[in-house]
């Protein structure tokens, strides 16, 4: 294994990019990066200097990739990048001194407070990781580097955080403040089968806090992305680009909480709502209507809303909050206890009952249970006693509940369970060979979240048993 | 003019279809029916004995068509009709006992009352009119009829007033009952320039209160509708198609409202948000993202979600109302204040300021102005004693305050005002000639509440003047 001294040599002719926080979006980006489209660039990625980190950026330079993902791109560019020799991995902030390009991709949380019926009862957002990030770069970065923040910020943070902070650290170091460059341009990340795609082959949004600071974004980012079909956008301040982040997150989670009581009413109007969302999505001006299901779950889409509410209270705005995006998170927060409500009113005394769980990841073809709605899901079945088997093709081992998860699907349909919950939409799930071992089972209740089973599914398998399926309506 | 009976032994070889309330779609549907795309109907269109209903049915038998609108084919169809003599209208209940397919098109309202800031306290929907329109059919139809009910009606409605209201008819007249169809189409009209083809070339969805009768509808669906380039969608039961329909329209309001909140949270932040909008509804997910406006105007958007929420607790389900979607109906009917407030915030005192209002239709290239949010920013304007000209393409009477509206844009561009209001999204305002008109001007303020000027415009215009431009953050 190289040190950073002998990677910057090997490297000395090609622009330095450093890459801050090398998880879910750093790591990727920092491929991305590596195999720029357009350009040659020495990557390095920074992490925290912990046991995790360090394990990390170790791993990264033993040629290991940390993500698991269903897209084949991922080993192809990290193979590339290894071929080349251009992307190195440390824990040593000496390494923002060589940067002309510096990348946030940090988390920036929000601690949400949810009492036990999962609904949102207070949130706070803690800036003070976010802005050591921040003085760490500030600390070591050359006077005229870029300063890309990617993280979903509250909106403000570029103007009222970022730049006071690195001009404050350029000042005591006796720097001019007029070179350096910060700008904002937010990922779109979609892991799972398209996750390099969703940042070389989709469309960007960016800023700067001024003139030159957006010039040089809208320069990097040709380099990285296939901006012929996917053109930029800019907008006219970093205000913009951060409001434009949350809005669209916040839009999402709003769809989707506009659904949850409509498919209460569904359900008591004998409507399978998966029917009439789909006779609905023909119409282009309302195909992203959402389809109702047992939660929200994923990184963003659960608190984006509340970043923004809570900077028109605290850096921009006039103190009041986006009280309607708000509701939307403390419906969707709700949804896995309408989930289960629905299913004890079939099924009223769980206790000892056999269930089957088909997924846990918080969205279909990727392994991921960070914030998934199956786990609030999961919680209320197990405190009603049953029995419950969980399968996931992506997940081996469920880090938050400390279990092993069943990964065989054949084996777990030899035990006939009392109710079958399709929980996550995989793509698993929706094979025929899939819904073929459901109809060899007789179940009492197969409580299908996803809309997997089509009305003439249903009609099929009501001929061989008298299996209930819940979630479409009366079918 | 020629009566019923001539009118029938002219088209003695057709099948005969009625058309139940010849208002905004009643009509334009009368023409869709007499020119089907593969058959070949005799038409009669009813309307109530009033002294409007007297005068609309005249009209059309004297071949005057009773709407205005922007749509060539609306003129076409109707000479068409009027060659063929295949449409007849009638304020004659008789004209039922020889139809073969029944439409109906009659409306159901909702009474809201709003307090004076908007706020939406209070709503009835009463069902006795519509009921009223059933009994009359009741009396007098074929006992193998088709009942097509087009109306908007609040989820329930087929199942729980038709049908009953229906055979009860049909049993006091000593005749069988099983042998009517009833069904649910409805429709998805929109007036302006495509008028027509918003009926004959859009998607349908369709169903029926038996097997039978959702044949029925199809086959009828298939002669007037252009079904292989927009397939027909069956929905199981008529409580799936209305609840469809206003699932669609409270959708639509909640996307709207949704955006209120954002629109001022933008406005604190400087940020324009018609720019942010622009820039996510490149994501095919969020393409259809709403702008900012000054409201929400027309019939079905204003309404429809409380139909919904009505028939949740009246007609199916549990007594609960959809709270969320209610909750959109009255966000937006404030939306016409928040507009004026915001105008108010930077030009304090209107009493006896000139301002020029520009388009007072709820929607853009329609001469429509039942439920525009424009009334109500007018009224705010009004008591505030501002000197109001409004101006409208296609309007020279504004029915609901009774006062003559300029039409000569030219005319009124010779005083120049201290407020210009750009309140409809008319073809006319974005022409180059307009904007070049308000370029000529040097008013105070142009609120632009349709995002009709650019960036560069503002930039351009403020080289000439110090004009404020609103609506767009602090451009």
């Amino acid at each position: 294994m190289i040190d950073l001294n002998s990677f910057l040599q090997k490297n000395n002719s090609k622009k330095i990019i450093v890459v801050q926080g090398l998880g879910f979006v750093g790591s990727v980006m920092s491929l991305v990066c590596s195999n720029a489209i357009n350009g040659d660039y020495a990557v390095i990625g920074i992490d925290l200097p912990t046991d995790r980190g360090k394990k990390l950026t170790n791993d990264f330079n033993n040629g290991i990739f940390p993500l698991v993902s269903e897209d084949p791109k991922i080993d192809q560019l990290f193979k590339n990048t290894i071929e080349k020799g251009n992307f190195y991995a440390t824990t040593e902030t000496d390494a923002y001194k060589v940067a002309d390009i510096i990348i946030i991709d940090i988390n920036l949380d929000v601690e949400k407070e949810n009492n036990k019926i999962g609904e949102l009862i207070n949130y706070n957002v803690d800036l003070s990781f976010f802005k050591k990030g921040i003085v760490s770069i500030g600390e070591n970065c050359k006077e005229d580097a870029l300063i890309l923040v990617e993280t979903t910020v509250p909106p403000g943070t570029c103007i009222e955080i970022v730049k006071p902070v690195i001009h404050n650290c350029l000042r005591k170091r006796n720097l001019l403040l007029d070179r350096i460059k910060i700008g904002h341009s937010y990922e779109r990340v979609m892991p799972g089968p398209g996750y390099i795609d969703s940042i070389q082959n989709f469309y960007r949004v960016y800023s700067g806090i001024d003139e030159k600071s957006a010039d040089a974004v809208e320069s990097f980012l040709h380099t990285i992305i296939r901006t012929n079909e996917y053109p930029l956008t800019r907008l006219r301040n970093t205000n913009s680009t951060e409001i434009a982040k949350v809005l669209e997150n916040s839009y999402r989670a709003m769809n989707i909480a506009f659904m949850v009581e409509w498919s209460r009413f569904a359900e008591e109007a004998n409507v399978d709502l998966y029917e009439v969302v789909n006779a609905i999505r023909l119409r282009p001006t309302h195909s992203n209507l959402m389809y109702p299901g047992i939660g929200v779950g994923g990184y963003c889409l659960t608190k984006d809303a509340l970043l923004a509410s809570w900077a028109r209270q605290n850096l921009i705005g006039q103190n009041e909050s986006l009280s309607q995006s708000e509701k939307a998170i403390d419906i969707n927060d709700q949804m896995p206890r309408f989930a289960f409500e629905f299913l004890n009113k079939f099924y009223k005394d769980l206790s000892g009952a056999n269930v089957f769980l088909l997924g846990i990841s918080y969205r279909g073809d990727v392994g991921d249970t960070r914030y998934s709605p199956v786990e609030k899901f999961y919680d209320y079945l197990s405190a009603s006693n049953a029995k419950i088997i969980c399968h996931d093709p992506y997940i081996s081992f469920w880090k938050e509940k400390c279990f092993e998860v069943e990964q065989n699907l054949g084996c777990l349909f030899i035990d006939v369970p009392d109710i079958i919950i399709i929980s996550t939409g995989h793509s698993l799930y929706k094979e025929k060979n899939t819904i073929d071992m459901l109809f060899n089972l007789d179940p009492l209740i197969i409580y299908d979240t996803i809309g997997l089973l089509s009305a003439s599914h249903i009609k099929l398998l009501n001929q061989k048993h008298t299996v209930k399926v819940l979630g479409r309506g009366d079918l």
